[in-house]
C-alpha cells in the first residue's frame, strides 16, 4: 500500500511540473520570470489568477519560433517557386525582379525593395486555389534545405521555444502564432511542428474568392492584401482573429513592438518577452542594424518597461533540436 | 464494493451519453441523424473516425442559434443607437435614412435598401474603439427587449441548438459561429450565451486601425468592410479564420448555402443541416418569400443532396429556454 501511495505521489508531482518543463533553458532570469508568471496566473488562490479562457499567448514566428537568416524562409520558398514556375512564364526573362532572380543575381532582384518583394510574393502565392497552395507548401517544407545548415526548415525551430509552447499549453494557455509571414504559408506545417492548429495561426493574408469550378467548390487566392500582419497590423490581426487581448506575447523584432505594447497595456498580469539574437556561433547575432529582424526601438522599450529579454547565448542551453551550425 | 462498481458504471454510462443529450428534440429523423453522425465520427474503430482536431462544426447565428424576426437583432441594436446618438448629430434631422428613423418611420428609412442599411450600420458601429463598442453592445444586450416577446435577446436563443452545441463539444468538436452579423457585435455575449469564445466567432468585419491615444494603445473601428460574411463570403470567412474545412455545418437561409456546400464537398463524413422555420405559433413561419432569412434555393439543394432539414414545428419539443410567444 505504501508503495502505491508513493507511486501516486510521484505521478502527481510530475503532472504538476516537478520535472523541469524547460530543460533547454539555462536557469537564468528569463526562465525564472516565465515560470513565476505561469505559476501566479494559474494558482487558484493567487490574486493574479487568470481563468483558462483568458490565457491567450501570442508568438511571432520568424526569429521567435524558427530562424530567419539569411532571408525569411518564406522568401526562400518564393524564390524556389519562381525557378519552378519560370518555364510557364517566358515573359519573366525581360521583367524585373524575375529576370535578375533567374540569372542568379538575388541582390539585383531585390534592389527594388518592397515593390520587388511584393511582385515575387504575388507571382508565387496568388492564382492558386487554397488546396493547390497548401500542397505546394507541404512539398517544399518536406524537402527544401536551409542554404547554410543543410537542415530542413522545420528543423530550424528553437527547441527552448518549443518547450515553452508545450509548457504554456500544459497550463491551459491557448497558444497563437501572430506573424508577418503568410497565414496560408504557415498553416500547413504549424500543427505538426508547433502543436498550433490552423485556426490559431494569424498572419499576413491575401484576398480569397469562393467559386464553383466544374461543379466543385474551390477558394482562390487573389493578388491583394487584406492584412499586413506586421507592426500596427499585429494588434489588428489579434483583434480580428482572436478578439481578446493576450496576457503574454513573444517576439524578436521591432515588427513585434506593437503586439507587445498592446499586450502589456491590458489590465492584470502581463508577460512580454523579446528573443535577442546574440549567438553568432550557434545561430546568428544581429539587432539594431539588421535588415532582417531589426531589433532597435524594441530593445529600448523592453529595458524601459522591464520586459524579459532572452540573451540567446547566455539563456539557452540548446538552440535547435539538432545542433548543426 | 458492488455499490462502488455500480456507481462507477453509472458515471461512465452518463459520460457516454446514456442520458439524453438532446432533450428538447423530438425523437424524429433530424435528432437521429445528428446522433448517428456524431457516433460514427467519434468511435475509434469506425471507418468514418475523425480525429478531434478536425471536428470543426460551424453555425450560422441569425435564425439558426437565435431568432431573427421581425428584423435582425443587430439592426434593432443599430436603431436604438441612432436614437441614443441623435442629440450629437443635429445633421441627421435632414439626412436620410436618419431623418425618417428619428420620426419613427422605419419603413421610409429602409426604403433605400442596402445603401440605407449601410449608412445606419456605419454610423453606429464605426469610429468607436473596440473597447467602447464592446461596452455599448454589453449594455444593450443586458437591457434591450424584443419588440414582440418582451424577452431579452439572449433569451431568444433556441434551446435545442444550445443542447446541440454542448453535445458536439462533449464529443470534442470545436464549435464556431460563422455569421453575416458583425463579429464585434456577437463576441461580447457569445461566450456566456453559447459557450463559444471570441476566437471562435467569425462574422462580417470592418476595418480596424491601431493607434496610441494619450499614451494608451487603442484599436479604432473604421467605416469600411473587410469581410462580408454572407453567401460566398462564408467559405472565405471559414478559410480566413479557421483554415480548414468544417465537417458539420448548420444554417437556416440561402445566405448559408455556400457554407453548407463547401462543408459537404470535403472528403470523408460530412453533416449539413438547415433549420426550417415552420412554427408560426411558437416562433415564426417563413421561407421562400421572406425578406429576412429567405430559404428558397437552399431548401431545394437540401432535398437534392439529402441534407437534414429540421421542421421546427415537428422536430423541436421546445423552441426557447423560456416559452414566451
Amino acid at each position: 500500500m505504501r508503495r502505491h501511495l508513493f507511486v501516486a505521489f510521484f505521478a502527481i508531482a510530475v503532472a504538476h511540473g516537478a520535472a523541469d518543463p524547460l530543460p533547454s533553458w539555462n536557469d537564468t532570469a528569463p526562465k525564472q520570470a516565465i515560470i513565476a508568471f505561469v505559476e501566479k496566473v494559474t494558482k487558484d488562490a493567487s490574486p493574479d489568477f487568470v481563468p483558462p479562457a483568458e490565457r491567450i499567448a501570442v508568438f511571432d514566428n520568424d526569429g521567435t519560433l524558427w530562424a530567419e537568416q539569411p532571408l525569411y524562409f518564406q522568401l526562400l520558398f518564393a524564390l524556389d517557386r519562381i525557378k519552378a514556375l519560370a518555364p510557364h512564364h517566358p515573359e519573366w526573362k525581360d521583367a524585373e525582379p524575375f529576370a535578375s532572380l533567374l540569372k542568379g543575381d538575388g541582390k539585383a532582384a531585390l534592389a527594388g525593395g518592397q515593390a520587388s518583394l511584393g511582385k515575387i510574393v504575388m507571382a508565387t502565392h496568388a492564382g492558386l486555389t487554397t488546396e493547390e497552395f497548401e500542397k505546394t507548401v507541404n512539398d517544399w517544407i518536406a524537402t527544401a534545405k536551409h542554404p547554410k545548415t543543410g537542415q530542413l526548415f522545420t528543423e530550424m525551430i528553437y527547441q527552448p521555444m518549443r518547450e515553452l509552447l508545450a509548457y504554456l499549453r500544459a497550463n491551459e494557455f491557448k497558444t497563437f502564432i501572430v506573424s508577418g509571414g503568410g497565414i496560408e504559408f504557415m498553416r500547413p506545417w504549424a500543427e505538426r511542428t508547433y502543436g498550433i492548429p490552423p485556426e490559431q495561426v494569424v498572419g499576413s493574408s491575401g484576398g480569397l474568392r469562393y467559386e464553383v469550378r466544374d461543379g466543385r467548390p474551390v477558394i482562390v487566392k487573389l493578388p491583394e492584401i487584406v492584412l499586413n500582419d506586421d507592426k500596427e497590423g499585429k494588434p489588428v490581426g489579434i483583434q480580428r482573429h482572436i478578439g481578446r487581448r493576450p496576457i503574454a506575447a513573444f517576439g524578436n523584432s521591432d515588427g513585434d513592438l506593437q503586439m507587445l505594447e498592446w499586450t502589456a497595456a491590458g489590465q492584470g498580469p502581463r508577460f512580454c518577452l523579446y528573443v535577442h539574437h546574440t549567438d553568432a556561433e550557434r545561430e546568428w547575432a544581429y539587432d539594431r542594424e539588421s535588415s532582417i529582424g531589426k531589433l532597435d526601438k524594441g530593445l529600448d522599450e523592453a529595458k524601459a518597461k522591464g520586459w524579459t529579454v532572452v540573451d540567446m547565448k547566455d539563456d539557452w542551453k540548446q538552440v535547435f533540436a539538432v545542433e548543426s551550425m
